[in-house]
C-alpha cells in the first residue's frame, strides 16, 4: 500500500458540495456544534498534550478578528474550521486558555500529534497563509474578499477569481552502485550538520522527470538517467507538494552549485543506513516527518532497485 | 523509458546561474543572435510551416510594447526569450509577417508543431500568462517589477517576492474487472461528445493519492484502493502539471456530481480501444496530445495490471 506520509492522512471530509452552498456555511458557522481550529501568526493551537486544540463557536464568537473562518471540512457531519486570530494582541488570555493550552509552531507539533491531526494541520496551515498574503488582487490591485468558505478569494472590481496555490516540489534521492547523494543547502541544515535528498521547484513547461533531471544537474552537477515515483506528502511551509522520486545517477561526478548548496556528496548505504538511526557519528539525515527520510529508507532496503 | 508528453521535452538549458546575473540578462537582450518567440493574447507566432516564430532582437527592438521579455533559455548559447506584444494593436504589420507567418492558439499548434517545440510553446505560455495576472501584489496591491528575467516579480512598496505558479492536477484512469470509469464534464467535451480520464486540482494538504480518491469519490462516487503514478505533463492553460495516475476501483455505482460533470460511465476495454483508434461511433477520447489518451491506452494494453 502507498505510504502515508506526516501531513498527510487528513481525515476530514472536504465537503464539496456543501462548500458551494453559502447559505449552509453561515448556519454551520453560527452551529455550536462547529469546531474551530485557531492559529496565531500559523502557529496552532494545541490542547493539553499534543493533540489540536479545536475550540467552540461559543467562544470564537466574542474574538474581535476580522477575517472570516476557513471551512475546512466535515467529520461525523460536524463542521470543522480554521481561524487565524493573528490580528489579537493578547491571544492567549482572549481564549482563555488554560491546563497547557499553547501556540505552537507546525513542525514541531506534527512530530507529536497523531498522524490523522497532521494532515489537518497541512490543510489549515497552507489555507491561512495563502489568505494571509493573498488579500489584494494580482490581476488589478484590489482588495479582495473570501467566498465558497476559503475556496476562493473573489475581486469585486475585475471579477477575478483565485484559488489557493500549491506548488510541486520534486525532492529525489539519485543512487549509483551503492552510493547515493546527499546535500546540504545553505541556511538551516548547515547549523544542524544535516544532509538530505536533492529537491527544488517545479518549474512551467517540465514534467515532474525532468525537473528531477535539471534540480540534480543545477545543485550537483550529476546526470540522471531513470526516475521512478515513490510517494508524496503536502508540506505546508509554506503551501508544497513533495513529489518525491528515487533516480539512477549516470555521472558520478559532483560539481557543485555555490550559490545554492553548501555541500553535495556520495554516501555509501552503511553511512546513511547507521545515520537513519541516528547512529552515525558524522551525518545526520532528516527524521520521519520528512519524505527524504523515507526516500533514503527506500533506497538502504533495496527497493530502489540498485 | 519515461513517456515524454507533448508540452514536455523542452530541450532549452534554462539557465539558472545566468538568470540570477542582471548584467548578463540585459546584455542577452540586446545581442543580435537572440531570438524573441512573440505572442498575442497567448497565441504562439509560427513560422510558415507549423515551427515556432523565432523573431531578432532586430526587429523587436522597435516594437512598441512596455513589458519586459521572459528569458526562456539557451540553445547552443544562443539566449531564447517569449515576449507579450498583446499591446499592439496591429502586431501582424509591426511584425512585418508575411509567408504564412501567423499567430495560433497554443493547443491547435501544439498538434502540429516538432515534439520538443511543444516545450518551449509551454515553458513561454505559462509564464507569459502568470505575468499577465500577476502585474500587482497580493500581499499589499502595488504594482510589481519583473526581475531574473521573469523567474520573480518583485513588489518595490512591501518587498515581497512572487514565484511563477504551477498548478499540481491529478488525472486519473480508474478501471474495475476489464472496465474503465470515463467522464464528460460540463463544457466543451460535451458539444464534442468526448469521454476523459477524471481530473481535478491537488488541493492543499493532500497527497497526490489523496487528491484522486477524493475527486473520483466526489464526481463520481466511486471509491478507489490502489493508485499507481503513471507519467506528468505540462500543461499550460494556464499552468497545470498534469500528474497521471492509473488507480483500481473498489465499488462500482456512480454517482454522478450533477454541478460538475454531464455523464460518468464504466466502459469495456473493447470499446475503449476502438475510441482510441476513432473506430467507435459512440464514443470519442482525448487525442494523443493530452496525457488522458496516453492513460487510456496504457490501461488497454494491460500495463495497469487489471
Amino acid at each position: 500500500m502507498t505510504l502515508v506520509h506526516r501531513f498527510a492522512g487528513n481525515p476530514l471530509d472536504r465537503a464539496d458540495a456543501e462548500r458551494r452552498d453559502d447559505g449552509w456555511l453561515a448556519a454551520a458557522e453560527q452551529d455550536p456544534a462547529s469546531r474551530f481550529l485557531p492559529f496565531y501568526n500559523l502557529d496552532v493551537l494545541l490542547a493539553g498534550g499534543a493533540t489540536l486544540g479545536w475550540t467552540p463557536a461559543s467562544t470564537v464568537r466574542w474574538l474581535d478578528v476580522d477575517v472570516p473562518p476557513v471551512f475546512l471540512g466535515l467529520a461525523d457531519g460536524i463542521p470543522h474550521f480554521a481561524l487565524d486570530i493573528s490580528e489579537l494582541e493578547q491571544p492567549a488570555r482572549d481564549l482563555g486558555l488554560e491546563n497547557g493550552w499553547r501556540f505552537q509552531d507546525c513542525r514541531m507539533a506534527a512530530m507529536a500529534m497523531p498522524a490523522d491531526e497532521t494532515g489537518i494541520v497541512a490543510q489549515a496551515r497552507a489555507q491561512l497563509s495563502w489568505h494571509g498574503s493573498h488579500r489584494f488582487c494580482s490581476q488589478c490591485g484590489a482588495r479582495t474578499e473570501q467566498r465558497k468558505g476559503g475556496h476562493v478569494r473573489h475581486c469585486p472590481q475585475c471579477n477575478a477569481e483565485h484559488f489557493p496555490r500549491t506548488d510541486p516540489v520534486a525532492i529525489m534521492l539519485i543512487h549509483d552502485d551503492g552510493r547515493c547523494l546527499l546535500g546540504q543547502p545553505k541556511g538551516p541544515l548547515v547549523r544542524m550538520g544535516m544532509y538530505s535528498a536533492l529537491a527544488g521547484f517545479i518549474d512551467q513547461g517540465e514534467s515532474i522527470e525532468e525537473a528531477v533531471r535539471r534540480e540534480v544537474r543545477e545543485e550537483a552537477g550529476i546526470e540522471v538517467g531513470e526516475v521512478r515515483y515513490h510517494s508524496s506528502q503536502p508540506w505546508p511551509f509554506p503551501s508544497s507538494l513533495m513529489i518525491g522520486c528515487l533516480g539512477r545517477a549516470t555521472s558520478t561526478e559532483i560539481r557543485i552549485d555555490d550559490a545554492e548548496m553548501a555541500d553535495v556528496r556520495w554516501f555509501t548505504r552503511d553511512e546513511v543506513s547507521a545515520a537513519l538511526n541516528e547512529e552515525n557519528p558524522d551525518l545526520k539525515v532528516p527524521g520521519s516527518v520528512a519524505i527524504a527520510h523515507h526516500l533514503i529508507k527506500s533506497w538502504v532496503n533495496g527497493e530502489a532497485g540498485g
